[in-house]
């Protein structure tokens, strides 16, 4: 590691529970990739990449490369070997610098693979691997109301960096477009900020931008058995189970027309969400983590109506089925017509999303009070594969044959 | 206050200093308005205003509505009297909400008025104070390689909101634009992060998206006499002196050619700054805040390059001219080929923009090396006012004839 960068980041020995938070690290290598059930970090930088070689040598050898510089990223080093000030004046530095003196920030680095990997649109095989695509793994169908922009859907790979600092998650897949250029191209990107899910009970819940709690239900790293029952794909679910152990990610960016929800009554509001504003308890009583009673009779029909978010989105209704959601908020500006263009770029990682995401999502589409405010303006699903173990490349199971 | 919001946000009466820096409180009633001298904040929201009044007595009505809410927000309230949840069920509520249980963090919220408030396009005196406008507020000049989006330029209004938490950030800017609805429609808005400047003599200087320290020789909000100096606009500077102890707020929003950049050698890259990248120190040596000697000589002509970025806008070349640089690193996502649409949202406090930017600005155009790699997207201008005395409206002297 250069000098000048090993001075200013967290070195790569630090014990990750030491110091504050900007310190923290988090393995790259393990049996699941970090950046799943790792505590949600403060911000995101999101990318989509196309594929631009034919070769399935460069394809691996880049992957390769992406685990090296992954590795050394999230332990607080620089992207290459040499870093960003040590090397030869006559060579372009092999990390960009501006992490240098920005501690590891809690950065995971999360790869995905997407179904045109496998096959592109006229069904060529691209990299010899199109028998070992799993079934779960296809294009999101055209849901009610998707209002998508193609260029911010889809998409032959993905890569999600998250950090407590936004200028490491910048940084981190800069570098990685970096390392890949000639081989892949940007397809989009996307920056978020405060997390709107979290991982661990207990934590206090944050807020989206419509101003209430959100991802109540979502499932806790710390649950064991959820995470093994929703979010991590099981044995035999994959061909060659090159996937086992890994999830599927499903993106969605979500617009919210922010200046027409603020003119809504707090009641309507509360009726469209099917909880309180202030402690995001259900509208049937009790606090936020209390089970909404769907039946309790209120005023004019129940008390939570049957279009509410919270209802219709609700395991119960879905056969059990819950998500893991890291999802951010984003603001990009302003739209043409003066409004915030914001909202919530939602990501859900989960076990299989033909039982976890797409009949929950039609059920949202078709039914959801809160359809009115949305606008469904981006959407990819990746499949992502498990931990690297040492000596391994990330995806290194899907092209071992 | 609310009660669900004074639980959870920073009170009006903690003392600025307490606790960790999330509870900062800047006051928003002072001398000078904040925002300007004080600490730079890690995060950005700006947004640019048109007025859709022709009401003087509107547009009045509107600064002091923004003057209560913004007092209320930075002291870690919401923008209404009310707040988010303890109103009417029937009402739409007087705060968003997002920020419930999130702390100041550093809030200041900046009001600029554009020269376009004062006379319209075709000349026409709007509100009744065209007379007061001064000479130096001007629409900027088109420089040299300008390629401006006039969606991203001008505006009749602006508030600049910083703290260090970018959901603070947006929700004072979402809550003021709320509070104009009707009255005014916001014309474009920008998000930073990573701040690119200091306010502290000593305090380490950040990297821009270039991974160079920027701002070394920015004035800092310690050096009072080169406030003075540089900053605060004069008695006499403005016609009824109402612009006096205000300052000028020059934006530049400045797209990097990131990948580009990224390609080139070291050596060339430091060339092209005239600064190492490790250091930051002068390539005429010593350290950072060591001055550059311009007349050293280097091995093939001077040490540090004449088209380095460093000497071409260096107060030496410019009667002494320095500003109070306040910008932020931005990433809106992907270009249309794949690159990132990032680079450094520029800002600049001045005394005067005839002597303390467009003449280094042109510099700049003409013979800077950096400009290969730089992209002007956006410009505008406004007269900052004074701060806001207890009982004022923020802009009075402005409307007090």
């Amino acid at each position: 590691m250069a000098g000048a960068f090993a001075a200013g980041r967290a070195s790569e020995a630090s014990p990750s529970s030491a110091g504050p938070a900007r310190e923290k690290t988090y393995p790259f290598r393990g049996e699941h990739q970090a950046g799943i059930d790792t505590p949600v970090q403060d911000r995101l930088h999101f990318a989509a990449f196309d594929v631009r070689t034919e070769s399935r040598e460069e394809l691996v050898a880049l992957l390769q490369a992406w685990t090296e510089a992954a590795e050394r990223m999230t332990g607080g080093g620089p992207a290459g070997p040499v870093g960003p000030v040590e090397g030869a004046s006559n060579l372009p530095p092999d990390d960009t610098g501006e992490a240098i003196g920005l501690p590891a920030s809690g950065l995971t680095i999360t790869f995905g693979f997407g179904p045109s990997l496998f096959r592109d649109a006229s069904g060529r095989d691209r990299f010899g691997i199109a028998d070992r695509r799993p079934e779960a793994l296809a294009r999101l169908p055209h849901f009610p109301a998707d209002n998508l922009d193609p260029a911010r859907s889809d998409g032959d790979l993905c890569i999600q960096a998250c950090a407590d600092d936004p200028q490491v998650a910048v940084h981190a897949i800069r570098n990685l477009a970096r390392i890949g250029f000639g081989t892949v191209a940007v397809r989009w990107s996307q920056l978020g900020f405060g997390r709107t899910s979290t991982t661990s009970v207990g934590e206090d819940t944050p807020r989206n931008l419509f101003g209430f709690k959100d991802g109540t239900a979502n499932v806790k790293s710390s649950e064991a058995a959820a995470l093994d029952e929703h979010v991590w794909v099981g044995a035999g679910d994959s061909p060659g189970d090159w996937l086992a152990g890994g999830s599927y990610l499903v993106a969605r960016r979500i617009n919210m027309t922010i200046e027409v929800w603020d003119r809504q009554p707090l009641g309507d509001q509360e009726n469209f969400v099917g909880r309180t504003k202030d402690s995001g308890a259900p509208l049937s009583g009790g606090s936020e983590f209390t089970e909404p009673d769907f039946d309790l009779p209120g005023s004019n029909g129940p008390a939570i109506p049957t279009d509410a978010h919270v209802r219709v989105v609700h395991p119960d209704l879905h056969d059990g089925a819950r998500m893991l959601r890291r999802g951010y908020n984003f603001v990009d500006g302003t739209d043409a017509l003066g409004g915030l263009n914001a909202g919530l770029f939602f990501i859900a990682y989960v076990r299989d999303p033909r039982t976890h995401f797409i009949p929950i999502q039609n059920a949202m589409a078709r039914s959801d009070a809160l359809m009115e405010y949305l606008k469904f303006t981006g959407s990819a699903l990746f499949a992502v594969p498990p931990g690297t173990a040492p000596g391994e490349y990330v995806g290194q199971s899907l092209f071992d044959a």
